[in-house]
């Protein structure tokens, strides 16, 4: 399954129209110039750059929110493997139409495919081992629904999406609390018992020693906060199968199969999300 | 007047809201479950990597959007150079609140100050030239007006706003017209005769040659596409004085300072705002 | 921490102010016909039968939505026990304004209020017994948020907010995928393996048996759906301990204690949120 | 014409809009992970309780709202009597899309057919009599439009919708009306010279006495407030064929019937819309 | 009660909002490019036309929602005849602020003094009468709570606000009507069974005969439609103190007072508002 | 291309809508009572008076905003002259649905019709010249961008359309800058170097002296602000040619003509937009 389903749709055409009234608010004075509405034309969507394919739906979406007539074809899904020259898409219709909307489209499809490219790395870099690459909610404001879709095309799984539908106990929300006289494994049992039951307690920990006390209060998953390799190893032997563990902090291509090999079941990356390279995708008029 | 004008701040907030609605739609069940509402903290917004600093305003605008009793201190203006471990600034009131928002207001930080580091570089490459720096509309959509904020913090100038305060004619116009018989000098002279007179008239050109056919036209600027240093060269001394003219495609840091060498008025770079790498900035809770 | 936390506001604000543009869209006919808007008073909130309270913050921003200069006082916290005559709390400033906000500040009390009152009688047939009060779904749309709070108020715990923060598969799930060829215990594994780590898997089951399936198939909670208080006791033997248990489907007043006690952590009831009947709480002008 | 006219739609949407947002801003986790978007089926409408039925238009127009494809028949129009066992409509299309809305599309039917049977009940009371049964503005927050609609379907008759659509001058206006001196007599004739002419002026008394001095102001129509039987015919007797007179205050199932024998042309109830039971109404999948 | 009740401010605050975005959407590029935002200054409101002053709180509102710090004072209330050289009010702070919303601000108050101005002398010119100068829903789109406000400020009266708040059977219904065999006074006596009590039943007739017919089935009032002074006599004849009587269609300063004399009730023009001319008002900033 | 372009159409949908909500918030209680919702019938719209048509475009989105199932044809473009008796468009459907959306669709029509009319005799009157009939910001808030689209219909062009996409330094700002010794030539270099390259930098003047300062600075435009028509002419003796010169202020039918003549490029008049007069266009329902 991999497009965004129905119920996500709502909220996907709040940003698509913010994003369009963003770039026309003023309408087109250049399209509204010269070029006659009645003008018929076609272009595809050309890929330059190597990587994963991910926002053709939402570019589609984009281009039929603001002209319903225009006919946008996919040619790949999103999550495929993508390279220099390949022909991924095509919109045709008013040319008017799809000069007006051809950036914002782009603006889209380039960020996600960017996102989607980059995780694949990660991915990639983990095969074989039984870790996870998940995001965090370090996204572009606005853009989460989006920017975790992404993540899920490059081969990714999400974190949370917001602060309410997971509890994770951070370094600063434990610092507050020691100041009233309440440690780790307490934080944990309050957590637990004023929560709804339907949602899972995650507490962040920074020496393998504090997963014990974490599971032991009942965590049902573990942050090991910027951990050294030999420190999440340790981790792991400690509270491996008991709760689940995610390594975080700091964690590049580079580092990341030693994360992975440590037996960890999670790997967290802000920069998945926080710092996104556009994969390079244009649209071609055809003439 | 290096902040955002009271006028600009109606939109901002909204995008503010959109944003603290995406991560606090079901409330912060972490914080509501264990920090006692009437805690009072302090956290400092600490650097950790060198850059120009954006978004000041922006973090403590978030912050007293969700909780108008807190304080938030700027000790930095935007537009400053930090290094690691500066701290630029301050928020203090209930810790529930600060916490609440820290990742919402990093967030903004994080990507404008980053935005605002790639664009001074390029500025710095270009110093002693003629040639400004300027954005493309290669925004994150919904973003659009913090993202020309901050590459205005980092010494570059804003391109257009949107596709309505500005004629652009581009390579896809141009190829529609020439479908109904019209080149572009003709086009240029139907845009003047047909928009407001407060707005320019900008054209995109492939040869040199193109540029003296734009000036006769009346184009007020001309954009100079993926044109090759020697063509820029050639492209200054046939229309330089007359209009505008404008480097763009494909242009990075290691290629910005021979475009400006060459005289043009402005480069224009898209990765600026599509491929932010954001400034490590956190949120340390003092204790 | 009885109060809705500062983070679930913005939500309420939207609340609050659908339904004062409900009753206000033309203005308020009567009082500005009558009342001048100089004249000064003070109002009381009367109750005037036996239950709980809640919602007197939700009252106190109502009036305040209208006209911030009125003075609101809660003389008792939300959850508090109340009587007829009891006086909870006093609203002053503009007559006028009270006299425009009285019905819709009256009818979120009396809903959330009664909505509290029944909650608690439920929580109090089980007193003693392991099993948590837990509402449902069937609140009143657009209204979900403070149905919700006020079960809390009541001493009840709440369910799922929604389709996108636990993960319930229901009968007319398991029904479809029988279509497919899939049963119950693959079921739980495939949403496992799909969905982010930080949610539960809660699976509803009809006989004592399959709580033995799901559990084996990794459920976090089980919905026994309708079962007698034989089944439960079965269910609890088979499964207690190794998934939360909830107890759910036509439980009234009647057969709540005897479903408690047959040791099910969790026992829900649709009819706290969706037949309500309002708390009698009127506003008396003093002259 | 029993059903919403197409100028209330537009409100309908809204509320419509809202509560599916409510449900699904973060998705329908669980049909997402297990429901195969391209499996078709068709799920029945089953009533399980006698009443009165009110918003099979509404639920159609919920399901349609998130999936324009679903096909939903309605088989009894709004207003009919239904009893156990009688299936009401039927919707059919995407199983996915119908597991997402079934819960939102519930609680609007089962809220709205609880409102007219309650109704109805009221109603056939009164048979016989002149007496009319109004509805008041005690109504769910946000939900006024619907629940005024299903007073309809179950006999009713709707009293103001707002503030602003009708002038009723109650107790508390009297009250801080006396303390400038104006007494009601004044008070009707001030709203006579100072409202539209094209809403009518409705005052409360309390006594017989002050049915004559409302008529002899000009009032259109008087409110009864809590009398008793015998004041209410004395009231007719003084008031009847001159004004509107109308019971209002504590009046039940119990009690209606001769308060409408007195000759009155209103009784109005508050408990219709904010003391509401559910009618029982299920969605079966059929496999 | 010369200004707008607080009951109302929550729509004005919209169509504020709405003007306020359509003239800062992009900034202030002038004022921001020059302005230092430290400037301090003060401004007056100088009339530059005879007439009736409307819309003072109105700008002090607009001015007020850039820039909370602002201080407007108005030295004239609204209904206040003004003249040439008059200085109504001042504002005064930041010079960029004032500078911005200007323009926004004056079209206001131009616009609702200058609807107040042809009303006061519609009302002057039926001094002495017995009729009400009123309204229609011929409003500028989505200023009609300013324009109607303007009417009452220039001496006038409001009709209905909406096609909801008043029932008013007009020519094309009647036709509409006819075709299915129904006739004027079973279509008033239709929409009185049917319409909730607290509105009143208004009826288009277009000659004097047809007035008895309508007083006879029982409507609340009649608008005579482009009748001549003689026809209108002869409906004042006939149904005078049985319903309200209006007179519409085509009158104007020269011809209204004859209408007035025939005994009307009530008289509407539609150019009040379909056809203003502003009064001529500035802003003069003091240097 | 005399229609809105698509890209204008989004912004319009949302005056539209607020449009119909104004009239329709309460639903239409006149046509609900009698009109039965299967009759069909047809509708005309017929000119009444002498002009030039503007926004039936317009008025055919409002029908079918409300009705989709309504047909509305247009029989003769925006910017046709028309004359009384002309029948420009129908509308036909469901009677219920024209009778609702009626009075919204006129309020539109009438006064973009009389605001391209008012134009177009403005455009009459200096025929042969080479002056541009332009509009100002003095529009009806919340409809600048229908009434400047009625301008264009009129045969005038539009002038700048916020604060944001065009530099105009007037008088105030002049004003205030002279407190910080900045005069008219350096604040038009100011402008110049701080504003993106895509707009024009115009500025007011008094004299035809100052024309000259303002060219030197490198003004792209230079408004005449209440110049005397030898003024005017001198102006363009020192300025025509390098800059443009826009007339302004006070400018009627009666002086239009002598103004144009003296070679100036633009006229602005604000009457255009704030001192409209509706044309006379109604709706005849055919039986």
């Amino acid at each position: 399954m991999s497009e965004l389903s129905i119920s996500w749709w709502r909220q996907l055409e709040e940003i698509i129209d913010r994003a369009l009234d963003e770039d026309l608010c003023l309408g087109d004075a250049t399209t509204e110039a010269l070029i006659p509405p009645q003008l018929q034309g076609r272009a595809s969507f050309l890929v330059k750059a190597e990587g994963v394919l991910a926002g053709m739906g939402v570019a589609a979406a984009v281009f039929r929110r603001l002209d319903p007539s225009l006919k946008v074809d996919a040619f790949m899904p999103d999550g495929a493997r993508v390279k220099p020259g390949d022909v991924v898409g095509s919109v045709s219709g008013a040319v008017a139409s799809i000069l007006s909307v051809e950036r914002t489209a782009l603006n889209f499809l380039q960020r996600l495919s960017g996102i989607a490219t980059q995780t694949a790395l990660f991915v990639e870099a983990v095969a074989g081992t039984r870790a996870r690459i998940v995001d965090t909610r370090k996204t572009a404001p606005g853009l989460r629904l989006l920017d975790k879709y992404a993540v899920r095309m490059g081969g990714g799984h999400n974190h949370r999406f917001n602060l309410g539908d997971g509890i994770l106990i951070k370094d600063n929300h434990l610092a507050a609390m020691r100041r009233t006289g309440v440690g780790l494994g307490e934080a944990v049992r309050r957590a637990r018992s004023r929560v709804r039951h339907s949602i899972k307690i995650q507490v962040e920990v920074t020496s393998p020693e504090q997963v014990l006390e974490a599971v032991e209060a009942g965590a049902d998953a573990i942050l090991l906060d910027n951990m050294s390799v030999d420190d999440m190893r340790r981790a792991v032997g400690l509270g491996g199968g008991r709760a689940l563990l995610e390594a975080s902090g700091g964690i590049n291509l580079q580092t990341v199969r030693a994360a992975a090999e440590t037996g960890v079941d999670l790997i967290s990356a802000g920069s998945l999300t926080h710092s996104v390279k556009a994969l390079d995708i244009s649209l071609e008029l055809e003439v």
